[in-house]
């Protein structure tokens, strides 16, 4: 076998090689086949984000993340918390008591990635003016061109 | 004018006020008619992701891009570009030759975005046999219920 390289093997994709798959390609997102594209799609959106945010200070019950996530329908959350739960992030338990009590938890892989996201939902506060400011000039522009 | 609070109003909803909106809200992705949402929803996207990233090592053609991220179709390279010119994250230079050369660069405000996404795009790889892993268990847990 040749010795793995370090860096990923697409022209114009910056970045090392982070994991090995069992088949022995790296890793790489740049990589259309690649299982961690379709893993970057499913963390790579809003709602997984907002979840994910709200599960970090603590478990929560159902209600408790529809009233955090303002505007999430009950069919995208129930969605969004079975992937997160099929891939490993969140951890549903449910107690018996009558009804039935059910919390959702981040597991430990799920706390690795609340910085990240964190980053994220951090940078659209943060630049909201500047990207409103573009966009304005953005328009404006579009306008007086036509 | 009441003195601004230094955290977010929403309950559950765990962070600092980042950015006042110019009518005196404070940014928050948690509030469904928040601008800072509908950022987020741009943000956290799997092409925006792949796109800023390839354009991190510097100035790029539209089939430069095309080549770097496997898979991404011609039209939705096109949209998300002109979405991210929009909000000034990518500028796009014509030079006046012929054919014209066309090429994208990440504007000051897109270089501030590229950090977290790529530790977005990094979990994605650095997780993914943990992720696969969580993913067979959950299946043949399900499978073994039936």
């Amino acid at each position: 076998m040749a010795p793995p390289r370090t860096r990923r093997p697409r022209p114009g994709t910056p970045g090392q090689v982070l994991a090995w798959l069992p088949d022995g390609r790296p890793a790489d997102v740049y990589s259309a086949p690649c299982p961690s594209r379709a893993a970057l799609d499913r963390i790579a959106d809003k709602w997984t984000a907002l979840i994910v945010g709200s599960l970090s200070t603590g478990t929560k019950r159902f209600s408790e993340l529809r009233a955090a996530i303002e505007g999430i329908s009950e069919k995208m959350l129930t969605q969004t918390l079975r992937s997160l739960e099929r891939d490993g992030l969140v951890s549903r338990t449910v107690h018996s008591s009558v009804p039935p009590k059910v919390e959702y938890q981040l597991t430990e892989l799920g706390l690795t990635l609340d910085e990240p996201l964190a980053a994220v939902r951090d940078w659209a506060e943060r630049h909201i003016n500047e990207v409103n400011q573009a966009r304005l000039n953005h328009d404006l522009r579009a306008s007086s061109s036509e």
